[in-house]
């Protein structure tokens, strides 16, 4: 761009050009170092340049500040590691449907408040993360979609004088869907669009976070409905019998791990005034952590699926009477009887068969 | 839809809806009271209804749980907010043009680190926040996009059994795009939903809060680049002189409070087992307050720009010789200075301006 | 203390003595009216003394600016709140020792990592929650000492210039142990110390959502271990035979109600500047809420805990061999056997007890 | 201890204190390694003992669980962290009292709702952080004093059958205050005293928070009271002429950083189940990070007071004539005019001075 706008002449075009190419394949061989003088990377490279082609090195950083040039490498990091959630996230969905075609049909107790309260099957539990992360799929695209705006050329946050810089040119040739026009919402947007992305990290990691609960409490001794493979659980020091399974609650304490990271970048841009502040340098960290959190525990509890076992005996057994109660009352509506009756008599019919009579339970609720 | 699946006969269906039409009338005059042994609004109708006309009022409950109903109520009420949400941002981002349309092409200082840095317009600095809210749209149609699934038919969360309910009627009746299939689903979103929806509440607060944020500044005496009504000030019991922009320092601080809603309602669902559980209950105190208090927020700030006031002057006074540095080594680079060049070149003159030598800044971060 | 440094002479003392005790009377009997033209309360009473008793009333607002009294009136509050607190978290102990009583030898399983780990008892399990409030009660106790610091007579924040005013004796008189010196500091302090307040909060709570997590797995029908009053249980719409203790999952999800107001307080007094900014006036919804909800949540404990009922055979029932493991391997220990050594011999037995191999856990954590 | 209850000979303790003595020389050199087989230090050092010392080595895990070997070293980290926590708060206090010293008299207008309200001084404006300071350090001693309890023989959470282990031996070799009796409050005490502590750190940088709020916007041009010394400044890559205060920026930013560190450790460690859950593992990098964080940001800041330098003339000139009003309503009070009357004469007296009337402030809020 800046040879097309006659700031480089051809020949200072290919120095660099060469010269970046050098910086590419010395990258790749972990021999480009980023000194302290340098300050970052970005400095680095206009060093290297410098000391290589001299005056077309020194006009590298034409048009530009560090602070866009921060911003638009933070964009296409971001895009790819969306990329990467996405696919980790269609994976995690074929794991739970893979679960669900070997044993879907089994029934197991539906829970309300903890307590079993109607069959369900292990295809419509399992079922209903997968709903959840395809939910989760149109957050992570609408992010995608936000953050593919081209922040090169809003230099410090006010645009760029004098030059006649082509903008449109650069986010294309950089992969960009559009260009973010107005360079004070550049800076603007810096920390908003970490803070939507992370709570789309947020959701992906909510339900890791309640299908890690269901685990762990369907692999207790007491529940037994799910068993995990060995390689994914830990031994004691001190307890010579056990075997836990310490991803899971890895996994679910994530879950709040990212909330928390969620919630700096959330905060620390809150009160700022417009223009860049050195505060947003510190939404990088909870950025960088959250993302790789997420995909990690994505991963994690993808191999928990693949492993999986549903015990359809503990399963079976597990499947008691009373659980049927509401199939009984709507039966009996099936035949005629209007729902209110049919459910006291169900009522009844159960407080009979547990031998004693079922206690009016209170009806006002003391915290609330 | 009942009367669809042969559970209500013809007349039971006049009589339902006579009674229903009756307690429309009856709330809207205020006269339908919801007593304690309701416990709530959707027992109460059931109530009144078996009052009224008996076996078909103890048939109302048929092929539904308060689980269900609760949900497709709060999915009404969410997707009516939305609504008001998306009109309230829209004639938000009106008024920010207006302000822009009357003095858009004021210039004044942008700030980086607090500090005057470069030239700017009242066009790009109002812009900025008209951009984001345009973002904030695309979130809240998300939003809209994600709670427009009908949850009735899921029952107490396992769906219904024996029964041939129509849930694609059910849903096209009541107003929603398609038909929330899962039923455990039904109950996973439940929160799930809601944090989504507050998240996009934080990015529209988030916006107001910056805004305010550089209002407040702005109306400092020592600024001074804008002015607001007195209609939006308050006084001091006091200070007898003091005309305080109260308003904006309650939009500033509402971003923390919509935050602090949004966090709860992230929180209270997490490590819970699949099905109800009664603490998503406590989601809804949080969901209507952060709803409610960005709803406000935005009509309050479109009440300040109504009555803004740049101070051309003010602005013009305070765009000093220095925030035109870059503009200067930028017109060196059009003349064939490298920009480096350019740049030390310029920093020299500021240096020399200000009568002492611009002292070599620190390098390393003392904090990171 | 007006009368004492000669604003106020005899007679207007007497005046507004007797003023402010009609409106003691009128208030009890709730008819003192604030009206939208008084603002608040602090100038309804200087309205209505003026109205009663002409120039005494007008000298009423000498010396202080609402800031210092509305943080009085709140410090006030919080000392009376903080007393309640601590009354009801000593009642809460006492019922915790009071099922130990009655029920404290009886061993059930330890948990770790949800899996049933080495034999317990409830003296220690409920001894656990007694020794975490004790510690809560030394937060609470610091809180009450730190809001302890009368600010009236800080005025608007910077003193009152010219007049005498006597500190020392107005806070003698109102009961506060000691004068917040540091005008300065008084409005600094306002949201700090009620972030500190509500942090106690959520460590009295965090004991409760606990208690309340063991408590609603231990009244599953899979574990069993302990049973609770049809009074503190609700039932179901849809499903006749439910009991659902609800009040533990209002307590489990109040913790993170209480979280979500002290976060409000934390970050809405994050970067003011210094001074009274009406930011902090939202800090009073969030400190009513916070200290309203844990005060309830204490006292549902407390009924909860008055009620239940351990169920001694199915603890027996759970306390299976292999909860012994480390029991057995310290009596070889006893006996002279190093432990690593005693720890294989037993691990070994116990998988030649379930007539399987003990495979190999994995070593490296997935997530971390 | 395992000496004294007849676990080792003396033999075995001979060999065993010399190879802790190696193992400390060895990891003071670096040479320590800690192997993936290993999984941890405290596996590492009983693998070295029993290469070492055979039959010795394989006895020192008697008593005790991996859980207590590591709340136990956690404690006693904290127990430092706290020690140098204090001695950095003293550090600032000294130096916010050494800029008092220097400059404490210079007034300076005092803000509300950021507008210039009444004088004040240096003295009481950097007093007021000094105060809150001071009361920080109070939570801290309360921390320190809540963390100094001896978790060492709780074993794995439910304390040590069949051995007769002397706790209070231990605590007491190890420098504990006293013993922490419940072995399932040890557990349960995790991350509750971590959020506890951090707590603490939130205190102490909202202080930092603040002060850094208020000197970056005295060292705008605009307001110019405060000049900070160059070494803590930088520049910019693009505009020449900058000088930037970031440290101070990066201060205020981390006060969220340490926030959200705190809600991770809050949050993770709710609705767990009683005894060791491999959740609070995840409470270690949010402790970490926060208390270094907080550590960083008081030494920042004394750098920064350290150089710093108020403008007397700026100062001087913003003490313009409408900072008075309150002082000038008073003397009519020392007079003897009632307060009301001496407001409303001095607020006509204002607005006569403006040239124009004090147009009637809105009564109502907006927003609330």
């Amino acid at each position: 761009m800046l040879h097309g706008i006659g700031i480089l002449n051809d020949e200072e075009l290919v120095q660099l050009e060469r010269g970046l190419a050098d910086i590419v394949a010395l990258a790749e061989r972990n021999e480009f170092p980023i000194t302290p003088q340098d300050e970052d990377g970005h400095t680095a490279i206009e060093n290297f340049l410098t000391a290589r082609s001299g005056e077309a090195g020194r006009k590298i950083h034409t048009g530009r500040s560090r602070n866009d040039q921060v911003l638009t490498a933070l964009r296409l990091w971001e895009k790819e590691q969306i990329g990467l959630l996405l696919g980790a996230l269609d994976k995690y969905v074929e794991d739970l449907e893979a679960v669900s075609a070997r044993a879907g049909n089994v029934g197991l107790p539906g829970y309300t408040h903890m307590q079993a309260a109607m069959p369900t099957t292990v295809a419509m539990w399992l079922g209903s993360f997968a709903a959840a992360a395809l939910d989760d799929v149109e957050v992570l695209q609408l992010a995608l979609r936000l953050v593919d705006q081209c922040p090169l050329g809003t230099a410090a946050g006010f645009g760029v004088p004098v030059l006649p810089i082509d903008r449109e040119r650069v986010a294309h040739e950089i992969g960009f869907a559009r260009v973010q026009e107005n360079p004070m919402y550049a800076q603007l947007s810096r920390g908003r669009m970490e803070a939507f992305l992370l709570s789309g990290c947020v959701q992906v990691m909510h339900g890791l976070n309640r299908l890690a609960s269901d685990l762990m409490l369907f692999t207790t001794r007491e529940f037994g409905f799910v068993e995990l493979p060995a390689s994914v659980c830990t031994g004691s020091s001190l307890m010579p019998q056990k075997r836990n399974a310490d991803v899971l609650e890895l996994i679910r304490a994530s879950y709040h791990v990212v909330r928390g990271e969620e919630s700096k970048v959330q905060n620390l841009t809150a009160s700022l005034i417009s223009g860049y502040n050195r505060d947003v340098q510190l939404t990088k960290g909870p950025l960088f952590a959250g993302m790789g959190k997420t995909l990690d525990a994505l991963r994690a509890m993808s191999l928990v699926l693949t492993g999986l076992r549903i015990d359809d005996q503990a399963c079976a057994a597990a499947l008691t009477a009373e659980l049927y109660a509401t199939e009984r009352a709507l039966t009996l509506v099936a035949e005629g009887m209007p729902f209110r009756d049919a459910y006291h008599r169900v009522a009844e019919d159960e407080a009979n068969r547990r031998h004693r009579p079922l206690e009016e339970p209170g009806v006002h609720p003391l915290i609330g």
